[in-house]
């Protein structure tokens, strides 16, 4: 079938959709909806939209716009290597980075796939060198942390992976910090907690041109060299991780260079070495490798054309509703887990910076809303910060939930009847019905308006699988949306122009009086 | 003057400002409006509010809307002790911790501000034998680590204010950690990195009865416990922060009690011992008078009637113009701080917890919005994650910059010709007008509509003093919309209906079939 690119609004399901009204959740809320409406997104996790606004209807209608949009057929698009990153001409390939989907992807008689797994197979035998301590530091000591310097995609993903992981891997194999921002107390303060003969810095970019990271690489590097320890040799103590064609890739600065390629774009790149070195220099490659596993079953379920079937998908319609028909314009992630307290973060990053375009994929003007604002912290924590404004607030904003029945470290005990993680999970359950169904009472004050709508993906226990997972399952979702807004979800022009006035403000050449007297003010 | 409480949209003022078109910042904003559009907010920080949509027209509006609200009458209301929280009848008391800025507060024959002195002078000398080793441990040793135990505004608020001094205050007494959050996965991680022999907790709950805090607090009793160590006493490692009625008030398992009271919100709890005892341990008692210093400026700032002389009354009421008029739903703090990580999450709660109300502060439903969705990262960091979507999304987001000229730890370097604090402010200056002009483009993917809204909080470096200021600068902002929309920005009645359903399910007594489910599923 011909692939076709329809704005949003030129579809003939739209108009149907734009009338439906939602699902009226005090009525429809039973356990019999809760039963019925859960997907299976992959590492053992499930979808459940009990509490969302939709219903049979609905259904119908989003599963209509989703053929109409040929959501499915693009994602094959993706995963077989067409150039689906417009605005760049680039093949999209992060699903690669955890297993094919389908047809091999070859360039220049490279097949791709093999490239990636060259890659994970280079950084396996790197971090087992440096765990049995055949590589070593420069003045003999063995490597007991690793200082991940990046930015953006380099640095947000892998932070919240690696924080996710701390609590389960009770055998982790080196400690990791991450420097990101060009603020130099970013960089000081780290540099204070570690020990620069015992640390491995990797260096984090994928044009090699990152002006945060080089920075702080030279900044590192300076700091380092002023401690003047006997013996020291900073390129044995720096790692790259880049594009095969960048500055950084036969540096001799450095030990070892592991190549991504211009088709992983950086909030997508969690999965290739960008995330898969520092994460198997802490853990281990094999709790790497169970995250990709996980990863590659959530993309696998989420072929699936039936959307009662397609967790990915169905979040993705279910997102689109709220936003285009019900004019919400924020979503909150809410993981009952405090181990996932960056992942709202790095999601901010893959949701915001994806899908917060005002053009189409060709470049013309679109007449409807995009992306909207994504926030979060875990729960219970939120409950005693903004959720009251989530539950008697002037504005609607859906909540996703994130929760697990088992904790990470199984250190709990019962307090009162019942474990910490009883009450967490109780926290979690008691709030969805909250705010779906909400209070009457004669006190306005403590009325609560109820209707205020909310998913929920769940599993046993957050582990590298489970992990993989819930990345992939929120990678997947915001492509679907980016295919039904018909917007390039893979480039980034928005972050250009701060950039250009950057560069002119720090080479002394502005011509706007404003930005002159900016800069003063900041001197 | 009687004081009057009116909702905003029975004023005279809000139809005139309503018809208001914004400024065309693309025209406007040149260095004659940097220059004059600036107010001192205390603590040597000033509020920039150039690329603001406000020009004289408005100026004079939001004049009279405040004098129409009666704003300034009504903070000395709060600050003379008036039942200024309606729904829980009491005394909103924050600003004495940090100085009198009326008439004495007499209650029951006790001067409220000698009470909140008293108890910071019992903290002053409480620490000081801390770090004298006058008070030691139960086993002889001396505390090195302070642990506060405590969620919502007994966490996020002390939690920023020590990240943000860990970098200027080269002299750290001891190192601060936080459990907050009843997933027990919190308080393993924290238990595994202190050792409980040096450690001092913190219990901090008001009412003494908080789930999380209470659960917490005996999870770690037992963990210790566990531990066998030889004539370790719990009681001699556990000091507490509550009200006087509170159960924990006089507990023998506690060597030390601190108080506040009913007149002090959690959210606004920071500069009272919710926020001191924590921080003098860590930095020592002079560092937080410092910082209620700045405080006490800040708040001295704001009782000015003319809004050009009151920075947190012009930031309140040109959010309220981009909320009611201009229709934006959210609102961006970007630091361009490393040391601030953390205080958006604070901010987070200070405004959706005090004003996302549906509710006047009579009970009477209103008609207009409130309290907006506000979230944030330190800049440079969020340029590379969600500043795509402010730029070129199809939703605008107010922005707050803050930004000094100088970095804490003053390790800083020249690389390429600027040091990093350079390129730091180079991007914020420059983001500005980014945000505020935009970029023509024949491509429209690389164009930007410009026209997106900023302020700018600036001074010479993040210290105790400048951090107190601006803590107080946001908390009176907070409160100054509280009374131009007329609700109440001291209660939080919509935290409950969770609660109670929460404890429903503990107990086993559930009715609602959904809830039954949403608690198996996560079992």
């Amino acid at each position: 079938m011909a692939i076709k690119f329809t704005d949003l609004d030129k579809t003939t399901t739209f108009a149907e959709l734009a009338v439906l009204q939602p699902a009226v959740l005090k009525k429809e809320l039973t356990n019999t909806r809760v039963e019925a409406y859960s997907i299976p997104a992959g590492g053992s996790l499930n979808f459940n939209y009990a509490a969302s606004p939709v219903y049979e209807t609905h259904i119908e209608l989003l599963q209509k716009l989703a053929d109409e949009q040929q959501v499915i057929e693009k994602y094959h698009e993706v995963a077989s290597g067409s150039v689906m990153n417009t605005g760049e001409s680039r093949k999209v390939l992060h699903h690669l980075t955890r297993g094919k989907l389908s047809a091999d992807v070859i360039e220049d008689d490279i097949d791709l796939e093999r490239f990636y797994a060259s890659q994970l197979k280079r950084l396996d035998s790197f971090s087992d060198q440096v765990h049995s301590g055949v590589i070593k530091g420069s003045t003999g000591k063995a490597f007991d942390t690793v200082v991940q310097i990046g930015i953006g995609g380099s640095d947000l993903g892998p932070r919240a992976l690696y924080l996710a992981l701390e609590g389960i891997m009770t055998t982790q194999k080196m400690k990791a910090e991450f420097i990101s921002n060009v603020d130099p107390d970013d960089a000081a303060a780290v540099l204070r907690r570690v020990d620069p003969e015992t640390t491995l810095f990797i260096l984090v970019s994928k044009s090699g041109t990152t002006q945060e990271t080089l920075t702080n690489r030279d900044l590192v590097l300076q700091k380092v060299a002023a401690k003047n320890i006997k013996g020291f040799n900073p390129s044995k103590h720096m790692v790259a991780v880049t594009s095969n064609s960048s500055p950084l890739a036969s540096s001799d600065d450095n030990l070892e260079s592991f190549f991504i390629d211009n088709y992983i774009g950086g909030r997508y790149s969690s999965t290739s070495a960008v995330g898969g070195l520092v994460l198997s220099l802490a853990f281990g490659v094999d709790t790497f490798k169970d995250l990709l596993g996980g990863a590659h079953e959530a993309d696998a379920q989420a072929l699936h054309q039936d959307i009662k079937k397609n967790a990915a998908l169905m979040d993705a319609l279910i997102g689109l509703y709220q936003r285009n028909v019900l004019d919400l314009r924020t979503t909150a992630i809410l993981p009952y887990s405090q181990a996932l307290s960056r992942f709202p973060a790095h999601l901010q990053q893959l949701d915001m910076e994806s899908n917060g375009k005002r053009v189409n994929r060709d470049g013309q003007p679109i007449d409807y809303k995009t992306g909207y604002t994504l926030f979060g912290e875990p729960g219970t924590n939120g409950q005693h910060s903004f959720y009251q404004h989530l539950h008697q607030g002037t504005d609607v904003t859906p909540l996703q939930f994130i929760g697990f029945s088992e904790s990470q470290y199984q250190e709990d005990l019962i307090i009162d009847g019942s474990t910490s993680q009883q009450k967490l999970n109780a926290n979690l359950a008691a709030q969805i019905i909250a705010f779906a169904k909400g209070q009457e009472h004669e006190n306005l004050n403590k009325e609560f308006p109820g209707e205020r709508y909310s998913t929920l993906i769940h599993g046993k226990q957050l582990t590298p699988r489970t992990l993989g997972a819930l990345l992939a399952h929120f990678e997947n979702k915001v492509m679907f949306q980016g295919f039904l807004w018909n917007v390039n979800s893979f480039d980034q022009e928005g972050v250009q122009l701060g950039k250009l006035l950057t560069s002119k403000v720090l080479s002394g050449d502005i011509d706007d009086s404003a930005l002159v007297s900016f800069v003063e003010l900041l001197s």
